[in-house]
């Protein structure tokens, strides 16, 4: 099936498979010594890792986000990694966000788009700041409308400083983040699509965070035709609600990151490799696949009791 | 002499040799056809382009800029350039600034920290955005408490856009801005450095763009302590008059880019070697010489005047 650009090409991926987005911030930190000791470097290491994460998940993952900061903290042989790992994903023929949070004046989110849609780092959609203004998402947008690409403008973060400027009040009426909304609907718009159109949806997409404190209602109404790239969705009680709310309309992608890669950490099965230290690669996958599966079906789940 | 850190260490060289930072944006478009096409890849023209600058233009420029974005949009190889440019600037002994605006949750935080203040990419201070909460800024902040390096911050920007949320009214009092620039001088007043101090200024500094709109006077005064960044200074009548007033008080380093970079490209001495498509290697660094020469110059003089 073709797909008029690479969001809803996801949106589609979510439907069919599942809205589970795993994210590849792999940490070197996250893989056992008695694994990454084999490699001779820790981005070899990250690389092998990733290779065999999407080989074992990629049933049930609707995309990758793979979060660059992990990989440049590499220096050059990190980006190598990053830029390997973007082609492993889309030989899979699975979505991948390159998540960049780039954000500059004009002429530099040009360079920035360049940098991130064509040549080593050429991925499907990537993870936009808007705090400079509106002006530097035009760049972003001009690779939507000619080469189907995507964008996530940060909307509503799930981190503890969201209150700090997304979250306060303007003189003019509302929060900064529903000015930054206003406006991603007015990008969102150029490119036609409805709420839950059939042939998809914009390439305009947004970061709503999967917090208690989000709310997920009020962002999902106002929002309705926008596709959400949803972190912060734990195990804890009522985020399943909150991820359910967020996922409604013309849905999101849930990412899990930790969860998934460290999921070797707190494997019961493992207990005794893990305290001998002799972990293989083969353990840590099977560990991560079958934590991919479970918050497979915690969402499925989560969706389907909410909208019953 | 030594520096308790890297900022102390630019309001020093500013001091001393002029406010010019010369920024090192350096798009391959921004060299002629007769001199990139001598080299293999886009990305080696770059490189001994950005050598023979700060050789030509080091005893004018306090501090080099780098811009991150163009030398992304060159992919692997670009970004080796951006680690090699990096390294040349400090082998010549002269504060480096990596231009990368980043910003990203706490964790994230920390691995482009890693990223910017080790390893290849190692610089002395960054450009960072405090989109996503003052939490997200810590991380960089103690690079600064242990290993002295520096990082400017967004306050006002020069772009259009800088209306757009940087500059809209908080209900609680005041800009957003103004409530990025309270956190900064609560950040700033951790390193205990008050309005011209002798030993220096806190590592903490302000990206201030220098525009007509920019009310100079009174982010001086209000950010006094506050070293700062100045983009956005052209040859236009009163923006002189600007750059002198952010100048005042901490002083700061005013951006030249393109100005000198492409200082080739309008230097009357090279009308006949332009117009035949011969220019060479030295032609184009020895305009971006004299333009420094000239842009070091006008700062000084408009400094002078206005602090006469």
């Amino acid at each position: 099936m073709s797909y008029t650009n690479q969001m809803s090409r996801l949106q589609a991926a979510c439907r069919e498979k599942s809205p589970l987005c795993i994210g590849l911030d792999t940490d070197i930190s996250y893989l056992p010594e008695s694994v990454a000791g084999k490699f001779s470097t820790p981005a070899e290491a990250v690389l092998a890792y990733n290779r065999e994460l999407v080989a074992a998940t990629g049933r049930y993952a609707a995309c990758y986000k793979v979060q660059i900061a992990y990989y440049e903290a590499m220096g050059l042989a990190g980006l190598k990694t990053f830029a390997d790992t973007l082609k492993c994903v889309k030989a899979a023929d699975i979505p991948v966000i390159s998540d960049v949070k780039r954000g500059d004046i004009a002429d530099t989110a040009k360079a920035y788009a360049r940098a991130h849609f064509t040549g080593d780092f050429e991925t499907d959609i990537i993870t936009v700041n808007p705090y400079m203004g509106f002006d530097t998402l035009e760049p972003f947008a001009e690779y939507a409308e000619k080469a189907g690409k995507g964008m996530f403008v940060l909307l509503r973060t799930s981190n503890p400083g969201m209150t700090d400027i997304e979250n306060q009040e303007l003189v003019s009426g509302g929060p900064v983040l529903e000015r930054v909304g206003e406006q991603l609907l007015k990008l969102a718009d150029r490119f036609g699509f409805g709420t839950d159109s059939a042939e998809g949806c914009s390439p305009i997409g947004a970061v709503v965070g999967c917090t208690e404190e989000t709310n997920a209602q009020q962002l999902r109404n106002k929002y309705s035709n926008i596709f959400f790239l949803i972190p912060g969705y734990g195990a804890q009680g009522g985020a399943a609600r909150v991820a359910a709310t967020l996922l409604s309309k013309a849905g999101g992608t849930v990412n899990s990151s930790r969860g998934i890669l460290c999921a070797w950490k707190k494997d019961p099965k493992l207990a005794d490799k893990r305290d001998s230290g002799i972990l293989t690669m083969d353990d840590i996958v099977g560990a991560a696949a079958e934590a991919a599966a479970n918050a497979t079906a915690d969402l499925k789940n989560a969706f389907s009791l909410l909208n019953a």
